[in-house]
């Protein structure tokens, strides 16, 4: 589990924030977090800007902690960031 | 104007939040979104889940009203809105 992610209460969920140097980066990072949803079928809360994008993890409604599987989608994305060379 | 945009302050800004019903239809209104940003050069703030996105519109940064151009940019994304068929 990368340390990049707060680990956060009421309610369970992770959240990573993330810095690019250009527009362009950030939207080809977002367009592979969106293959990556709709593959998982698991949807993240983001918020981005131009070079920043801040995503949400929520664990599963009735969790009272970050359950494997929200930890399972978060290395996914490590994995994403890493491939996208930051 | 559309009257879906609410007007805030401090910092001055517009927000309006967009519901699809599901994340195909998010999706391709955020491509689009993207399509609009580098167009104009102009990067909203944006938060989105599976079937929604807020977006924010900061007007220029020593602006103490929210500005023409921030309102034209506002009408592009109501432009983009409607011909997404909401």
């Amino acid at each position: 589990m990368s340390e990049t992610w707060q680990v956060r209460k009421r309610p369970a969920r992770l959240e990573r924030r993330v810095e690019f140097s250009d527009y362009s980066e950030t939207r080809e990072f977002l367009d592979r977090l969106a293959d990556m949803s709709e593959r998982e079928q698991n949807y993240p809360n983001l918020s981005f800007g131009r070079t920043y994008v801040n995503i949400t993890l929520n664990a599963a409604a009735d969790a009272d902690e970050v359950d494997e599987e929200t930890r399972r989608i978060a290395r996914l994305i490590d994995g994403l960031i890493e491939s996208a060379g930051e």
